[in-house]
């Protein structure tokens, strides 16, 4: 018999049940076809119908302005981290980067083998615990682009703001936040996201691009990792992951049949706020983010005794609530609450935490 | 009512019955667990071993020596053209392709934006018809490794023979013939195959190293294309397209079950004579590459009259005979026999083709 678990994984994260399900369903004969869809002809009308289906929805769940492409790539946001610089920034540019925490500075590492990065400001001097706000930041007059980690998956902070940087491009990592909520998409020269967390399953990468910032990549960037070479191509340059895709394409489906973005972002603070409430009523947990940079998607909170971890992950496995394990790098504990994870399944682990708490504070 | 037709495709290809049937079966709750594999985290015990019996097995089919390292990565074939000589050539050095082909024009053009490129051979002369034989090749002397295409999926022609090039690194793109049949991988110092033919779904790259071919990687090459970054990292360095993989690694276990790669050549053979014997029995069809050279996975035909191509192929659907037209490219009709592909599919084609021809010819 099929059960399921309440699965707070950082990525690969939870599915939509329904979504899993309709894969399912569909697994051995899409759509009286008489195959799967993994075994389709990528260039075939089917498939072609399929992949372009998933990118309108994504349009029309993002309100993507028409002089933007999508792009369906590969490699995940770590692959991205060279390639924004190979397609943004000639030799003797340099851009600008924001230091937030572990991925940014993933970032910033794998861009400086490229060009010149310049740090305009880190959250280093608040511990990473919150982000500096603009008017600390020191921006180039010059940049070829702005570089931010719209949420740090890891460290537990997301803008709640978008950053203003004029005519310079602006380009963001939202890996673990995008689909969360609505953005302006216009306020973008490129948005990056991992789909492994709020759009499908891993191996597969949507990037949004504002066309005219297509065309200028270096002469050392590989052909498949250059973003016009993909937007020429519909990201068919040569065989896209698709099944990824086409699963990337039900969750959107799903999301619109929620009520869209506006709604998500209801639930989504719904849940929020129950999680960190529960945890700010009580000295036996805690999250040490700045209130107005704790992420909605990823919640990283410690045990006041550190020695009960162990206890704590094994009595909630057992309980059916999962992957609660903080990140190796920093320990502790870390629920992702993406927008699969439901208000039910942070109400279990609320419940489950009290009940933890009286037995154990 | 679940149907299933006969998939000629050539990549997305068909994939074994059994395989997406054990796929669907536990698509929602993996083993138990409560969760769907796409949803595990890459870094947990039940996926780590997972993915580390998926190499095992691939190990034990192939008979891959200790000294070499299996890699799973992203991109396709066509970002190994980039990342073969941003891995294993030297600025000032240069590599031998051998030209028999579309792919092997594709891997030729896009090495040679990285480095200097010698085509030691090219099946031009030949109108690609055959490849031409070893005393025919100009191998420089001090090249960084002779790359060739073991089989052209469009071209429909296959090595039936390893070069020797001595101490030379034998590089080869093997994405349509691999496991097809045994093949002496110690041979080799780089065999690449993208994996949606004869390994799983697309998404994935399956890449075979030998170790002392690590570590050489240039300063321009991203940090995601260095192969000693993903081998170090057991090829999660990010997130691996964890249900590719996954899918792989049921597929290497079908192969093993069918009595391994010795089993599925006895097959493949069969498969490929009752194809060819019949297509070489009229005048009605064609194909019109040499013999010994001919592809064992990748069948190209025509028919004596043009004409009748659109007819032959709306029959062929109608029939359940699917995806044999052939590459827009070239024309004509490609019947694409890979592993799960049975003698019954390609005996349904011929009978199919008998009747066609009956009926029209």
């Amino acid at each position: 018999m099929t059960k399921r678990v309440y699965n707070f994984c950082a990525g690969p994260a939870a599915l939509p049940l329904e979504v899993l399900q309709q894969a399912q369903t569909e697994l051995l004969d899409w759509h009286g076809k008489g195959l799967s869809i993994m075994e389709m002809s990528h260039r075939g009308a089917d498939y072609t119908a399929v992949a372009a289906e998933a990118e309108q929805d994504l349009r029309d769940l993002l309100l993507i302005p028409n002089n933007y492409k999508v792009l369906f790539l590969q490699g995940g946001a770590s692959q991205q981290f060279a390639q924004i610089p190979l397609n943004l920034m000639r030799h003797d540019q340099k851009a600008d980067y924001i230091d937030t925490g572990i991925w940014a500075k993933k970032a910033i590492e794998e861009a400086s083998r490229f060009a010149a990065v310049n740090v305009a400001a880190t959250a280093k001097d608040y511990n990473y615990f919150a982000i500096p706000g603009q008017n600390e930041w020191q921006l180039s007059q010059d940049a070829a682009y702005v570089h931010y980690t719209a949420n740090e998956t890891i460290g537990g902070v997301e803008f709640d703001w978008i950053p203003e940087v004029g005519d310079i491009p602006l380009v963001t990592d939202m890996s673990s936040n995008i689909l969360s909520q609505p953005i302006d998409v216009s306020k973008f020269g490129l948005i990056y996201a991992g789909a492994q967390k709020n759009i499908g399953p891993s191996g597969l990468v949507v990037l949004i691009i504002r066309e005219d910032l297509l065309g200028n990549a270096r002469s050392d960037c590989p052909t498949m990792l250059n973003y016009k070479v993909a937007a020429d191509n519909d990201s068919m340059y040569n065989t896209p992951p698709t099944f990824s895709w086409y699963l990337a394409g039900l969750i959107f489906k799903w999301l619109k049949k929620q009520g869209g973005l506006e709604a998500m972002k209801k639930i989504n603070e719904q849940k929020k706020e129950l999680l960190y409430g529960y945890i700010d009523s009580t000295e036996f947990y805690n999250n040490p983010i700045n209130p107005s940079n704790r992420s909605w998607m990823n919640i990283p909170f410690r045990l006041i005794d550190e020695r009960l971890d162990k206890v704590f992950l094994e009595k909630a496995d057992a309980n059916g609530l999962l992957n609660l394990k903080g990140h190796r790098t920093v320990g502790g504990m870390r629920a992702s609450i993406y927008n699969a994870v439901g208000l039910d399944a942070v109400q279990a682990l609320v419940d489950f935490m009290k009940a933890f708490e009286k037995e154990h504070g």
